[in-house]
């Protein structure tokens, strides 16, 4: 592994190795976006006269050949190129010359990463938002389906009141608005055009950043050309916030799934393909994928710790340690998208157990009930309380274990419309 | 330090030392809260018949007692009970006897808690909110103020391109809209009731849950109970993200305040009186202020990392865990507060160097601008590059020092009203 | 909470107030390091000559009498000085006059401050060294003493293999061997005397900065001036390692114990006056004590991130920033401390059930069991493996629950003392 | 990036693309120590008679055959097995049958991996050992190759006192004891065989740990079988306090380095093959290198944080979340390695500036200095510093640029043969 010998390697190879790292690879994820935004980069130029029509459509052509690879997964970074830019202008000069160097006046390597940047995370965010829709739904209609199954619920891991799989299903699909709203914010900051800041200080070149910002469709532009650079790094944190508040939701239903499907509750279960097992254990339903959901998802929720440790106590301009922030990002995003779908997978089959509450471990869930009923008979809260106390101390108490609850969000109004209500007011507003 | 020697300390103290914390001090900043949730709580259980309207009456007189008190400063927690909400509860049974007591019907401790957090959110968040106004409005003024006065702009901490005190003070101004969108998310997140969800499972009395919504000014309600009890964390996290985004601008623009005032710079003075110094070496200006205001912003945007450590991984469900949240999230708002407060603070005094860009260190940050000028003539990028690097080889290079920037965001086109408009748009929102 | 309006507050108090900080409180915690060290340093000018012997005599005895007040309690920071060593040197000055002053030759407020930590973490790592002891001999006790207690193992959360309290208490006393390495590292990094490093680059006074290293008792120099200054930040990092290793071991011990008192394991349990409970819920038994002692010491493994933000990406040489290392660093020491007393003082009353076993969802535990037995008569693992199994399936197995484990570490033969010894093997190192 | 659509995958091949991750990547890095491994545990089972002398010995070819596999870098796992254990399985299996299997017996996936990441982190800690060595070296012979050279110490970022270039370069050396301490620690803590633990529970076979423990060269066990399964997790996070340490001393370092080279300063250069630039601006020496070592050793600082995360809060016992700390372990060791390496390789190449300190701005660096001078010919340290304040003030202060320091530590008497003392005494012991 060692990166040089005396010697033996030339000196470019050596500084290459380190410093390129995984841009090859990780820049195949941002390949369309650059080549969409030099296409707005050569109509703008164009339309200050610094490309003339012709060499305009001929980039635009050649820019459009290039997202036909893309599109078909031909296109390709060879290890000549030190990331997507070097190798998409060596591609234009070879096609077009002259003019595929042209395309390069008032813009730099930064504002380019940025454009991208901004517009994989707006189009990432998006998927995320469906993908969390799509959870969403299945969690409601689990919650629906299965509204007349108790179970316990616990306060300090002690059992303490009756609750149900209703409650339980539909209370981390409310949980994914808090999310929602989450991914908005980031949604918003990702939607501000930097392109035209150039190094991060803008160019003498009179560059119409308003028509690239229509062109690539956002909302606004990041007008202050070192604002526009201060994003990178800002960018990605604010889009890890977003990350992490899914994958806090994510984490903590799998860490329920887990614990139900411990012979210890035996709440929930799911067919043999969906656990691993052992012949010689059958009781034993190893809930592998939301085990690696949990530890993925916490993963995620390092995030935002692992971004600002790179670029804290940086002064403002770019500096290369902002390369490294991809290489956190990118891997992230997918990983996310693909628990989120998991999760979906493993809910389509997810088997729910009706008796659970017949346990008679279970039976003092019903004493808060008894009081409550007293409560409305007009008996003080502090003195019912005490005598259903005395009744179980002196073992008479007998749990009536029907349930009548009515208030909104209680077991027997759910309010899952409202809450899907509420849900789509923010999934629309993005 | 030790908590206990055998046989010399009743168990009851030694577990109350270590359970109780800080609780005392911390809860009086919630005080106010329980005391309005209290009242609303009180009216909504009059209109569901378990309180009379004498009752209430009285509570909501008694609650306006301390309600007072609290306003005055007079109102404290005594070493005899372990919050405020017990607090609260003997100062209510003492002046009321039975009724005092009747109030605790359809809640727990733990949704009385829950809707304090929310509500001290949502006030938390809105000071900051003006805090950060006042401060964008400054730095829009600065920017504006100082927009004739070049300075170097540096990529990889080297001299690279012409920047000017108007790019610099309107990006941090630029950037704080970004933090905007966090806090706005944040706070929709904190406009949802949660009380009525008792210990996280909801009850049997026929609660109004609406009717607290509407009466404590929450923009919807956390419907779902076990929601609302998970809300608890949830909350506490999305808000980090919101300070930890205000408090990752103010890291930076600290640093770039410590580093602009050093003699390697000297780019930025503040008066003597601002910065702490040394008789016997009268150039020194230790940027004290700055200093902290970037050591406590750093520390607070570590406050996500620390509320899921210690949220994370729990099942779900109330877990005494909880508790420490407000230790860890109270001081760090009010920290946050007073680092927008003294920068602001700082800044109304700031001095401005303005004759920078004359150091011959700073020259060739003109050698870009001189391309451009080619390329505006018609000279493809490329030549025009080699052309003006030769000119630099061998010594003929005569930087023109006027700036012609033009473009939005651009040091002659700053944009500041642009920015202005996209501030107060989302001020506006909440 | 506004720090300041227009006008109404002298300057200094603004910044005073926010600079300060917790300072004065804090450093009551340091006194006694900064007076020791004066007394060291006062002598040590005395050997070159800097201080004549009535001078240093004159010093010692004052610094003695201020001791004593630290010893007392007596001593105290007011609001006129912001710190401890602005204090002591008052103090010095109004009791000897010119020589009060004479004692800051050759030294800084740096150093001074960097000694003081270097002692109070020795001091404290070896408090935490004991305490930990404490807490290993008696999960040591433990573990013999119910060494015959069967329990469920779990793997995935599932039940999996035969277990037992000995084999449970004893592995947590063993994994505290782990962290106590990680505390003599610390250790070792903190017994280098940074006195005599004046602000970071050293003075040009004859210092013998062996003779203090020798006074304070100090392992060794950290020699280089510039790497003695760097020691700050570097110091409570590495102390903040060896506190979250030990903080990790409790927090998990806190989460089984936690696990075991629910009623979905009842294998713990504690007398009522140790956990907080219900009268109407007489099962309710909240481990509040472990939930805390799991939430504190999730907060100290926060440590090392937050003190690493704090520090990271500063250029070498001091920055006020460190002032703020005091305030994260000393609470969590106090916090450790008092979880580690507080987690012994439960132990010393910890019920264990005994029946556990007999449970018929454990019944499966003993398949392994089964196999190896067939393994030891010859049969092929895999070959014993299947036959097992179908005995399961056709539900014809019969578990026998006598377990014969006999080699190193399992249930039948714990290696309690060999463990022992490997404690005592790094404990005795330093 | 859909992991599954409506009945167009099978089941078993989703999970297994979720669940199984990068680990047939990973693995190739530890199938050397699950070779070696197995071969201990054949001569062990063969020593209790469960395996012949010829079983055993076909083992040990067997798998010497395919150690040298992966000595010659042709073994490989292949998409049909999850992991290189089952990888390993199959080719025993396939070349001897049922010996192949039976020597499986006594072990469990659990501790086959265990022992494996015991003896990866001893191997790989000791690798960094002797990087940190190599670097050691270099700066100490680069703070005596450069001891004359003085340049500004800085405090508060502002110019303060001399330094040197033998103060600078040395004071990293000597840190980086520290770091040492650190990975001593972690390598005792891997130094402890879990191998024996099987699920983390023990088996009913007569194992003789010892024996294994001997043979795979451990200091000692970990005994306890719970305590052995428990160091999964514990162990990832140990070893990632001590790559911390080493990468917090490389980020500062590289933050200095990349400071340094600035226009600003101007302290350091190297080659111009070692740095980016542009041809336009011939001044700019982009320090590539050593911002991509300090952000990948920031990245690898926050290792603790997402190891405890991933980890945090877990119950005792194995859970498949543990899969990951492998993916997030492994990068960072390789990382680690290579920014110690490449740091090595520029500063063969540094060039270090000669004439700084005659820069005027750094002329009251030496003002310290001249107090010194009065106090040593008996001048009271306050009246010595008041008059040449005087001075200063007036305008007559003439810096002495002399340097006479000669305490232990200080810029003319660096005790860089001490320092290389203390380092090798922590060297030689692991």
């Amino acid at each position: 592994m060692k990166l040089w010998d005396k010697g033996q390697t030339s000196t470019s190879d050596i500084i290459d190795r380190f410093t390129v790292g995984n841009d090859r690879v990780l820049d195949l994820q941002i390949a369309e976006y650059d080549l969409k935004a030099s296409q707005a980069h050569a109509k703008m130029l164009n339309s200050i006269e610094i490309l003339s029509d012709q060499e305009t459509a001929d980039l635009i052509a050649a820019l459009d050949q290039l997202l036909v690879q893309v599109d078909e997964g031909t296109f390709t970074i060879e290890e000549d190129f030190e990331d997507v830019h070097s190798k998409i202008e060596y591609e234009l000069t070879q096609e077009l010359g002259e003019t595929g160097k042209k395309i390069h006046a008032g813009r730099s390597r930064n504002d380019q990463v940025l454009v991208c940047l901004h517009m994989y995370v707006k189009e990432q965010l998006t998927e995320i938002k469906e993908l969390t829709k799509a959870l969403f739904e299945q969690l409601i209609e689990l919650s629906e389906e299965h509204k007349e199954v108790l179970i316990p619920g616990y306060t300090h891991m002690q059992v303490a009141m009756p609750s149900s799989f209703g409650l339980w299903f539909g209370s981390y699909a409310e949980s994914l608005i808090d999310d929602l709203h989450m991914l908005q914010a980031a949604y918003r900051i990702a939607d501000q055009n930097p392109l035209g800041s150039a190094a991060g200080y803008g160019t003498s070149l009179p560059l119409d950043r308003s028509m690239t910002t229509e062109l690539l469709d956002f909302d606004t532009l990041k007008y202050n050309s070192v604002a526009a650079q201060m994003s990178r790094g800002r960018l990605e944190k604010m889009t890890s916030f977003a990350l992490s508040a899914v994958a806090g939701t994510l984490s903590k239903l799998s860490m329920d799934v887990c614990q139900y499907m411990s012979q210890n509750f035996g709440f929930l279960s799911f067919p043999d393909e969906l656990t691993t097992g052992s012949s010689i254990m059958p009781h034993k339903k190893n809930p592998d994928v939301f085990e690696l959901v949990r530890a993925k998802s916490n993963s995620i929720q390092n995030l935002p710790s692992e971004l600002t440790l790179i670029t804290n106590n940086l002064p403002s301009g770019y500096h290369r340690d902002f390369q490294l922030l991809k290489e956190t990002l990118f891997p992230a995003v997918e990983t996310l998208k693909s628990c989120l779908d998991i999760s979906r997978f493993m809910f389509e089959q997810v088997e729910v157990k009706t008796d659970i509450i017949e346990d008679k471990k279970y039976d003092y869930l019903f004493s808060v009930e008894e009081v409550n009923k007293n409560v409305l008979d007009g008996v003080p809260f502090r003195e019912a309380y005490q005598s259903v106390g005395q009744a179980i101390e002196e073992g008479n108490f007998v749990p009536d274990k029907s349930i009548n609850h009515t208030h909104e969000g209680s077991i027997g109004n759910l309010c899952n419309k409202e809450i899907r209500e509420k849900f789509n007011l923010v999934y629309n507003q993005f």
